[in-house]
């Protein structure tokens, strides 16, 4: 059981992408977050979609959270306007850490303990291009392993 | 759109519940995580997916990633072995933090708010019974509240 055969697809938005249609596919999908690429085989960060969910909420009630209580319905309907003209990259918080990335060629072993040591919900899985001053390609994301699917497949089933 | 509009039925695991059926549950539904329950209505932790897979590493692979590579095929299928007899309680991190909880009557905009101020993922969405001395009784858990739920309903979706 290698990283390429554990690999599923995974949906990803790139940096540049708009705001809020990474919002809409976290909401066709029901994700808990997204991965953000940079080009084919780049992934650069996971945007969870409670961070989205933080943007939407006006600076002034995250200030004095009693003020959530009184925004009527009409208010809250316009809430998702705040996505409109950001980018993806404007949605990552500066601290969000790199997402986790295996090597395609990588053991179930080694990622349970790659996601155990950076207790991330998913790694991702990358073919790297073959090194050497005439391929400086950055290699190709493959898919996503997710904790749940590792378990699914350490648990016996195919 | 109230906290009871939006709650959605979502798994669940009793503390003494055991761990490998936690990690069968998180499986078979493709889960981030479980919310741990104490009783019908006191939701008491999140349970990672990954928690359960941090887990299954041994712990000498822990201090010494390195030996992960050298794990063979056949001790990788049996690392869920790890969790035979351990019950949820055992596998909860020290530092879990309780999960965040809403009431049944709270907005779209307060959920939002609780959401985006603990960076939680899910929020579960609890009708509290009427106070008094003589009641009580603890509440009933009506559902959970996830990220991507809340912006599908955000963007307009029923």
């Amino acid at each position: 059981m290698r990283a390429r055969d554990l690999a599923e697809p995974y949906p990803t938005v790139a940096l540049d992408d708009q705001a809020l249609d990474a919002a809409r596919l976290l909401a066709v999908h029901r994700l808990p977050g997204v991965l953000v690429v940079d080009g084919p085989g780049t992934p650069r960060a996971l945007l969870p979609a409670s961070q989205l969910v933080r943007l939407l909420v006006p600076g002034y009630i995250m200030e004095d959270p009693t003020l959530a209580a009184v925004i009527d319905e009409a208010h809250a309907d316009r809430l998702c306007e705040a996505l409109t003209g950001l980018r993806v990259r404007d949605c990552l918080p500066t601290d969000a850490p790199a997402p986790s990335v295996a090597d395609a060629d990588d053991t179930a072993v080694e990622i349970a303990t790659l996601m155990a040591r950076t207790r991330s919900p998913l790694v991702a899985v990358v073919e790297r291009a073959p090194n050497g001053p005439r391929n400086p390609a950055p290699g190709r994301l493959l898919g996503v392993i997710t904790a749940s699917h590792l378990l699914h497949r350490l648990l016996g089933n195919p």
